[in-house]
């Protein structure tokens, strides 16, 4: 299997099993229409790959992370990626409340992120997007009613898929094993 | 079938038939890294979707289109999403040569894209890429074999597929019916 | 959208809009290794395409069809695809029982195929599968789940996706659109 | 990675690296619509998977093997198979003749099997089928044209993708990795 590829941003860091990885963190980017204006709010940091990713970006990331152990290993990855400017990694359960108002973006990927939905609405601006990474469909279904019970609109659950292909002198043809599955995506939109 | 998501920034913006989507465009966000400090190279720009996608993030976007109509309509979008003051629509044919220097990342999305892979390469920094979209197979290959020849490293070929679900009372299923196929992303690095 | 690609058997019959495609025949096929020598028991028949398909192949198909209409429908595109004799559409409800024994294979499309389980496997022979044609997630999981209850081994839950390829001067490319989803198959063994 | 499924009847064979799965078996199954009543021409029989899998189901298969190790191989597996009754391995290199008349189907797995497609076209009735296994786009697209060439119709070139599941306490989702290519198939019908 063709090695997973990442960014030089990324590269370098130190990472736990259960990473976002590019092929999602691409739609993320490219779904909320995150830029150099934006804040972002992100729970839990994890070892802060989709943090850095986001802060690499967007003016302000506010990441939550209670556990201790993860928010400092998050916070040595921001400064080897060269994002710590951007890039508050705050030790607190975001399910006891985001501090942030006006969010552009609200990123979820904690075992219980439907539980988050309804405090990541109140710190959105109008037009601002939560987003949920959910390993199962049980999960995506639950996050998905959470957002239209918080009252989010154009909300959509989607995977995806990246084929990778060897390209050599016998021919061209895609990887014959890959990755096949990460998580479920769900993107709410706060009308 | 469902009907295409658009960013924000996107949304109220003109198309052509043949505009890069968020499903292409988020992979070239996330493999590239492209960040706040970046500045980017584009040709073409057609109606200037990938551009001001790239404008939106990057500290300054170069994008080449010497077709004037089509220069003119990526201005236009470009006021429209708000991201003119990054964005440069430059009126020359991009096979004729690329005037920046120490680019992060050069994107080409025109029909003899693997022409201006050399220029690519001259106008990269060191560790910055080239991104070309190509609708098929054997314009990937050659675009591929140009890479190589330019002296690109890591070279790699995908496709990007999304899956997106109906979640309803009835439960959770894929759409019958989507999108299958844009184009074959290739990306390559300069070392 | 390419047309869907029919095997002669099947091209001149109606159909309804829910047939099992030749996609997932496959599949059942394949997995089953129903073979000349098979007997197979069928529920429900709808227009019979499924029911036809493993007439064409197997020595005996009992499929079974309660609704008058579609049991009519059936055994009119059986003789027109001329598997007549192999095939029998019986008026019952399979959820009341199923006559045969020692089948070799049974195969379930029905709106609570999970309650037709246990009587799948009592009718089966050793060795012999049980199929189920799901839409969505949560039938599939109540299919599954239902397997384990009723006995059978080597559950497995799976989609077969096809990707139709343009094959013209300009290059090779996969179709721009087309099917996405039909259904989760859900295969069991009784050991 | 999930094992690989087989049925009853390959399970306990011996399989070289390349031999046909069942996931692309279920395609030529159900696309060719093969039934006990077919003839059947295959070459090269290779370990004989495929040409097992067809014997299992048609009146006679033809396999042609011109590689006296393979031929034994393909003979032995057809053995433990029990369909030794409706196969015969034939010891001759099919690019120098086929010397069947009037087969429903004649599915060809060979380094070239582009160069077999007019002596395939002349050993098929009217209605019948070719089909080729090709793993890269190159092979695939000779063969394509090879087709036409040959004065088949409703030439059609796709990719079978299955997507297995885990179905636990935790949540269904897809299984992390797996099979992501085996080959393109291509299928032409004689009119």
């Amino acid at each position: 299997m063709n090695p997973l590829f990442f960014p030089e941003i990324l590269k370098k860091l130190k990472r736990g099993p259960q990473v976002v990885l590019p092929k999602d963190i691409g739609v993320i980017l490219a779904y909320s229409g995150v830029g150099k204006n934006s804040l972002v709010v992100d729970a839990g940091a994890g070892s802060g790959w989709l943090a850095i990713s986001l802060a690499n970006i967007a003016k302000r990331v506010v990441s939550y992370e209670w556990r201790e152990e993860f928010a400092e290993l998050a916070e040595r990855n921001a400064k080897k990626a060269g994002v710590e400017g951007s890039l508050e990694i705050k030790r607190k359960n975001v399910l006891e409340g985001i501090d942030e108002k006006e969010a552009d973006l609200v990123t979820l990927d904690l075992a219980d992120s439907d539980k988050a939905v309804a405090r990541a609405h109140a710190a959105l601006r109008k037009g601002g997007m939560v987003f949920g990474y959910l390993p199962h469909v049980e999960q995506a279904k639950r996050f998905f009613d959470a957002c239209a019970t918080a009252g989010f609109s154009d909300i959509q659950m989607l995977e995806a898929i990246h084929r990778n292909y060897l390209v050599r002198e016998a021919g061209v043809r895609p990887e014959n094993t890959g990755l096949t599955h990460t998580a479920y995506l769900v993107f709410g939109t706060k009308k």
